[in-house]
């Protein structure tokens, strides 16, 4: 999507290659929304280092780096035996792997690219289809987060006020996003509206992320604290929400995403507000049979004691908001069951949750 | 309650008074957690500006404060004119009255001292009635928020997981608290039991004070991300929900109550945790008839775009978290409904809220 540079918006893919360079281009999240720079990750090593420290975060955007960084590790290689090429793209790939290991995506994304480049008879023209099948993957995504944003935009009327929670933005993916796509989409069919973007607490994607991408992209939007979010739902400010999600289950419809998902789901089956979750089809999980078996991340106590942000110094920096005694609790997710959520915003059209089992073929799951 | 200074256990109010110094006493809240101090105010103007800039903040406390700087402005006058005495203390009624004008628990509390004063029947008999009448004002105030822990703490099985949102607790009255209260009458009865502080974003009033509170009073606690709630109670982590209100409306039972309190009502609900609001009958509203009638203050955007904390040189800072263009909504209260309330927890007993009409004469309604 567009970004703003002294003035002058210009286009930017959250992940992209630089074939002269054989580097991966990646937007630095980490300092967002207070300094916009593009890192350069010259070999797959520093590649797989932006991944671990999350330089580059989101689903598909970890998945196209992935994929971009398995392309990279093959090109580097010198030399024209197989066997030791063989050897070599498989250390890349369990390098790449090992920088993010609960992730589905960066595996799925290199298994695509090795399945391609198998196809090659010799050292150069299996690096020639790895990077093909890079560019592919990364193409692919952004062209189904188009098709996300035109299903969903027919949701979005025009004046409708959208609430939105965390970043499932076009820096989550390659360019557009999930849940940012229907608004993305609206935006160029000329209708207007307003977005609520929760502050999602307690790591402020929803500040630091979203509320940038809307800024950039010029949509009407306003940050509201977590706490506010009923509120406006009771006085008749919201009339949609669209959030993302880490993980859907195939069999239940049921939807993990952030912390704090469950509660704008429940506040919006109170106020009869429809409630889409918007994904790519990667998301879905055809395997887990229930919501209590996805696994909680317990994440650090720091983010909930303290905040980060830029000092009156211009500096990026860490405030102990608490006491300095008290501890605290932080699952970093939760899951919505399926009764709470109206429809499923995906590639391939909106669906009920309970339908996506019976759906499953048209939705890929391959079982 | 108790404050641990250097490491010894003390006791304080958060209102008092120094007669021998003619001085008020106040907690300094703006520096909690990271500081404890007491500051003296020296004279009644002193006093109104700690009550303007939220030095002390809380129904119970500024009501208290207001109260013991009525008698200040009194003790403070030097002649025997009562018509010039009259108009003194006029002047420092309206004086302390501008500094929170939204406020009701000030005049309400000066009222109740000039009326005890108007007795005397010189000078130095109204000053002495004046400065009796403040201290039974404030001993009143612990009196009350007491009998709210007594009836309460029945409420707090032993083993229980309790919620609580913002800080309704003593550093919002002179002692003791309302949504507090029960908490403290139940650890003096020995029951063991955890409380879940909503950080309560975004002026973080529970990582800031509640927490701090209930660490000082070795209560078991933890701080959660204001997005956490509805997680824990899916999971069956929460067993009772206790908040405070800044105003209760005794003809529909309707609470208003921090940004976020309808939020958490309405997640206990649909988890049927029970929900109880503990309030001092000043907070009770016996004249609006509907709680779309509560004004609700629009705070400023700082607060959604940034955090207060200490920065790691130890000084206070505020860090600014989003972006620089995108603007904040923050709205600073909600209004929770009567259908959504198991009980509200008073000095005379818990009633259901929409008994509270009926039971006005007991609950103190003169109309």
């Amino acid at each position: 999507m567009n970004v703003s540079v002294r003035g002058k918006a210009q286009h930017y893919r959250t992940v992209s290659f630089d074939a002269a360079q054989n580097a991966v281009l990646l937007i630095e999240q980490r300092m967002l929304p207070h300094r916009f720079e593009i890192v350069a990750t010259r070999n797959f090593r520093e590649t797989a280092v932006a991944v671990h420290d999350m330089i580059v975060r989101g689903a598909g955007a970890i998945g196209a780096t992935a994929a971009y960084g398995l392309a990279q590790g093959a090109q580097a290689f010198r030399g024209t035996s197989l066997a030791k090429f063989s050897r070599h793209v498989e250390n890349v790939y369990q390098t790449l792997k090992a920088a993010r290991p609960t992730a589905v995506d960066p595996v799925n994304a290199m298994n695509q690219v090795r399945a391609v480049m198998s196809g090659g008879q010799t050292v150069a023209e299996q690096q020639a289809l790895a990077l093909a099948a890079a560019e592919e993957f990364a193409n692919e995504d952004v062209q189904h987060c188009g098709e996300i944003g035109r299903h969903g935009a027919k949701l979005i009327r025009n004046g409708a006020n959208v609430l939105t929670h965390c970043n499932a933005g076009w820096l989550a993916f390659v360019d557009v996003g999930s849940a940012t796509a229907p608004m993305y989409a609206a935006q160029a069919e000329g209708k207007k509206f307003h977005v609520f973007c929760d502050e999602t607490r307690p790591r402020s994607q929803g500040s630091t992320l979203t509320a940038w991408e809307l800024a950039q992209q010029r949509v009407s939007h306003q940050i509201i604290a977590d706490n506010a979010a009923g509120h406006l739902m009771q006085r008749g400010k919201v009339d949609l929400v669209i959030v993302g999600s880490d993980r859907t289950l195939g069999r239940t419809g049921e939807v993990a995403n952030k912390i704090g998902t469950y509660t704008k789901a429940v506040l919006a089956h109170r106020h009869r507000i429809p409630f889409y979750v918007a994904i790519p089809l990667s998301t879905i999980d055809w395997n887990l049979k229930s919501g209590f078996d996805i696994p909680i991340e317990e994440r650090s106590e720091s983010e909930v004691l303290g905040a980060w942000g830029d000092a009156p110094n211009g500096k990026r920096t860490y405030v102990r908001v608490a006491n300095g005694s008290s501890s605290a609790f932080n699952p970093g997710f939760d899951v919505t069951p399926a009764e709470l959520i109206t429809g499923i915003i995906t590639p391939v059209g909106i669906f009920k949750p309970r339908e996506l089992w019976r759906r499953r073929k048209e939705l890929g799951f391959e079982g």
